[in-house]
C-alpha cells in the first residue's frame, strides 16, 4: 500500500474499537461532505447538520426500513479535527452485531472502508501532526506495559520531536555561520577558525545518546521471550502460573494452551515478557513426546533468557547438568519449592556445581536463584535478575526515562545516518578539508533528520509507515 | 448484588469498550462532581470546568509525574445524559495499556468501580429509561445476528414499552367506566351493560400475541444448537467450514478447537446457530476415541437439530440407518458431495431409505437434503429447511416483525401473569361476579404490566437485572 491509496478528503469510514461484546463502540468517519452524508441516515438532520465543531448530537441512525442505533454523534469540523478534516465519531452500543450494522450504512451511506492508519495518515498531510508523534500513536496503543506506554506518551506529546528540532536548530545555526564565512571569507576558504566545534559535537553527542536509546526502547516495545525449562515436575506449571498470577501483563493476546507448550505476556519489572512453559526436554522414543521436546529445543533456542528449573528437593543430576553446559543462550538456574526445605543453601551441592558450571561455560557462571512458587518466596529477587539480564548493555534507566527516546527502527536507521554525517563534518574539520564539503556533511544529516519527522519522506516510506497501523487509526 | 450497592451520584468509572488493541477506547464517568474530579488530572482544567454540556473538550490526562494519554472528554451536564448525572466519558487510544492506565488513573482520583449495569440503573431511576428500554441495551450489546439487533433496537426505540403502555390504557379506560358505575349504579351492582367486553378482549389479545413472540425472541436471542453429526467422511468438517464461510456470526467468540469437536456462531437466514463439528459416533475399543464418541452423543442430545451427513457417493450403510431410526431430535438428513455425483436422485436409494424411516419415525420423517460443501450447491435449500425446523411453531415471521415483541423471560412472566388476571375479568363478567371482583383482577394486570417497565418493581428484581449487564452500561 502507498499513500497513493490514500486519497485525501474522500469520506471514510471504520470501526475504531475492537468487535467484541462491550457497553460502547465507535465508528469513525472523516472528510469531505462527511457530516452531510450521515445526516442523510440520521434521526435529526438538522441538529446535526447546524452542530458546532467539538459538539455531541444525540439520535438514531436509520435504514430504510429500521433503525440501526441509538446513538451519540461527535461532531468536529475542519480543520478542528484529528485528520484536519471535518469527522464525525459514533458513539454506539458495543455489540459487534451494532457496531458492524452501523459500519454497513456508513458503506452504503457514501463512505469507504479505510485503510490502515488512513486518518493518521491524513493527520500527518494535514499538518497536524509530524511522524515521531505519527508513529507514537501505533505505538501507545501497541503498548504491553505500562512502562512502554509512558514512552509512547512522551513521544506522543513531542518529546522525540523536540529533541530532534532542537538538534536540527544546533546544526542550522553552523551552517548558517558557515555560509556567512563563504560570502565574505577573511582568508582562504579554509576550516580553520570559522567552524564552532563545540555545536556540532554537542548535535553528535544527543544523537548519540538518541540512537542508544533504541535498544531499551525496543525492549519495551517487543518485549523479551523468558522460556521455562526443565526437568518433569521440576515445577514450571508453578512457576508459570505464579508469574502470570503476579505479573501478566495488560495485554494478553497469545492464544493460550497448546499440547507441546504454554505460553502468555507477563510484565516483569515493567518489562513486556513473553513467558513460555515447555514441555520437557528429555530424550523419547514416542514420537509425539518427541515432536515436543524437539519444540522445546526450538522455543529455547530463540530464547531471550532462559529459566532453567531444578526440584529444590530432588537436587540437580546429569541430565541438568547437561542442559546448563550445553545451553548458550542467558541462563538463571532456579531451585524450586524452597518452602519444602530446598536443596540449595541447605546442602552444598548448589555451590559446588556453581563453580562446575563456571568451568563448563568458559568463566561465564550462571545466575542462581532459590524460589517458592508457593509462597511466592524469592519471586521478586528472580524478577531483579530478569530484569538486569534482559537490560544488559541498555544505557540508563529505561524505566525512569525523562529525556526522548527513539520509537522505531526506521527513526533509528535515520538518526544513526545523521550522526555519522555530523561525526564526518568533524572529521572533515579536523583535517582541514573545505567549507564546501563540511557544508555537505550538515546537510546531509539535516536530510536525514528530517526524514525522522517526516519534513523529507519519500512517498514509499510514508506507504509503510501507516501501513503498519490498526484500521480506525 | 442488590440496587441498595448501586449508590446513585457517587461518581463511578468504569471501561466501555473491549479490552484488546484498537484505534479508540472508552473510560466512562458519572455521578456527582465527576467533572471537578476528572479536572484535577486534566492539561486544561479552566476549559473542562467551563465546558457545557454535549461538547468535546482535548487535552492530556496527567499523572504525578508523566503524562497518561492525549485525550478527547465528552462533557455531559445533569439531567441531559444517559444516567441523567453530570457525565464524562474519556475517549483515549485503544490500547489495553493506555485504556487501564486511565481507568487506574480515575480510581486514583477519587472514582469507585461501576457495578454491573449501574449507569442503566441510573438512568432507570432517574427515569431516563424504563426497564424494556434498559433490557433492550443489553440485548443489542449481546445480539448474535442483524436480526437479533434490529429486535432489540425496536425495543431500545420503546416499541414493547408503547405496546404495553397502550395496554394499560385499555385497561385503565375500562377500570374508570367501572369506577363511575360503582359510584353512581344505575341498578344493582352488577356487570350486565356496565363493562364493556370489547377493550379487555381487545387486551387480552394483544397480551397473547405478546406472549407469545416470545418464542421466537428468545430464539433469536439465545440462538438453536445445531449439531453436524455422521461417519468419518461424510463431509462433516467441508460443510462446518462451508457454512462459516457464508454465515459465520457476527459474533464468534467461541473458544476455537478441541480435540473432540468444533463449534462457531453462524447466522443461518438471521437465526443465531451455534454449530458443532462433532468425532465419529462409531463405536470403538480405543479409550480416548471411545470419550470422543461419548462427547459426540451428549452435543447430538442436547441439540434443538442434528444435521445427519451421509457420503453421497458411499451412500447409506447400516450405522446411518440405525442412527437415524434412534435419534429422536430433529434432524435433517443431508447427502454431501453432490458436485461428484451423490447417490441422492441418482439412484432410488434416498427415496426408498426415506419411506423406510417414516415407518422407523412413527411417520415422522426426517427431511432430505442435497449438498455440495465445494460448489455450495443445495445450501440455500438446506439453510431453509434448518429455517423452517427451528422457527416451527414460531408465530409470525420474526425477521420481519414490525410489532412489538418480549425481550425477556422476565416480561415474559409478568405478561403471561398478566394475561391471565385479564382472562380472569372476562370469565368472572361472564359469570356475572360483582363489579369489585372484576376490578381486582384488572389491578393485578396494571400491576403485572408496571412490573415489565418497572413503575413497580421490588428491588431484588431490579438488582438481578442489571446484574446480568456488562461493566460499562
Amino acid at each position: 500500500m502507498t499513500p497513493n491509496q490514500y486519497t485525501p478528503e474522500e469520506p471514510i469510514t471504520s470501526i475504531a474499537t475492537a468487535l467484541a461484546p462491550a457497553a460502547l463502540g465507535i465508528v469513525r468517519l472523516s472528510g469531505k461532505g462527511c457530516i452531510e452524508l450521515v445526516s442523510k441516515v440520521f434521526s435529526r438532520p438538522k441538529a446535526l447538520l447546524e452542530a458546532p465543531g467539538n459538539t455531541l448530537v444525540y439520535g438514531w441512525l436509520l435504514d430504510t426500513p429500521g433503525r440501526i442505533d441509538e446513538v451519540m454523534l461527535a461532531v468536529y469540523r475542519a480543520p478542528k479535527s484529528f485528520t484536519g478534516e471535518d469527522m464525525v465519531e459514533i458513539f454506539c452500543h458495543g455489540g459487534p452485531a451494532v457496531v458492524m450494522a452501523v459500519q454497513n450504512l456508513m458503506l452504503k451511506s457514501g463512505f469507504r472502508q479505510a485503510n490502515r492508519g488512513e486518518y493518521t495518515f491524513r493527520a500527518f498531510i494535514n499538518g497536524k501532526t509530524d511522524l515521531t508523534r505519527a508513529e507514537a500513536v501505533k505505538e501507545i496503543i501497541d503498548s504491553h506495559t505500562d512502562v512502554s506506554r509512558s514512552h509512547a506518551a512522551g513521544r506522543l506529546a513531542g518529546s522525540l520531536f523536540e529533541e530532534i528540532d532542537s538538534i536540527k536548530k544546533l546544526i542550522i545555526d553552523t551552517l548558517a555561520a558557515i555560509e556567512v564565512e563563504i560570502e565574505y571569507p577573511e582568508d582562504e576558504e579554509t576550516i580553520a577558525d570559522s567552524f564552532d566545534r563545540a555545536d556540532i559535537e554537542l548535535a553528535a553527542r544527543r544523537l548519540q545518546t538518541l540512537a542508544d536509546s533504541w535498544k531499551g526502547e525496543k525492549l519495551y516495545q517487543d518485549g523479551a521471550r523468558v522460556v521455562l525449562a526443565g526437568r518433569t515436575n521440576a515445577g514450571k506449571s508453578s512457576l508459570f502460573n505464579a508469574i502470570l498470577k503476579e505479573e501478566r501483563a495488560i495485554v494478553s493476546d497469545i492464544e493460550g494452551t497448546t499440547r507441546d507448550w504454554l505460553e502468555s505476556w507477563a510484565s516483569i519489572n515493567g518489562i513486556p515478557v513473553r513467558l513460555f512453559d515447555t514441555a520437557g526436554l528429555r530424550e523419547t522414543s514416542d514420537l509425539i513426546e518427541a515432536q515436543g521436546v524437539e519444540i522445546s529445543r526450538s522455543l529455547v533456542h530463540d530464547a531471550d533468557l532462559v529459566l532453567y528449573l531444578i526440584d529444590g528437593i530432588v537436587g540437580m543430576n546429569d541430565e541438568d547438568r547437561q542442559f546448563i553446559e550445553k545451553c548458550t543462550e542467558p541462563l538463571i538456574v532456579v531451585y524450586t519449592k524452597s518452602d519444602k526445605g530446598g536443596v540449595l543453601g541447605a546442602e552444598p551441592l548448589g555451590e559446588g556445581v556453581a563453580s562446575n558450571e563456571v568451568r563448563a561455560r568458559g568463566g561465564l557462571s550462571p545466575l542462581y536463584c532459590k524460589i517458592s512458587s508457593k509462597t511466592g518466596e524469592g519471586l521478586s529477587d528472580l524478577f531483579a535478575q530478569i530484569y538486569g539480564i534482559l537490560t544488559e548493555g541498555i544505557a540508563g534507566s529505561s524505566t525512569e526515562r525523562t529525556q526522548a527516546g527513539l520509537g522505531s527502527a526506521r527513526q533509528k536507521e535515520a538518526v544513526s545516518a545523521a550522526l555519522e554525517s555530523v561525526r564526518h563534518a568533524l572529521v572533515s574539520a579536523d583535517d582541514n578539508y573545505t567549507l564546501d564539503s563540511v557544508v555537505q556533511d550538515l546537510e546531509d544529516a539535516l536530510d536525514a533528520l528530517g526524514e525522522v519527522t517526516g519534513d523529507v519522506t519519500p512517498d514509499d516510506v510514508l506507504g509503510s509507515i501507516f501501513a503498519n497501523f490498526c484500521v480506525g487509526k
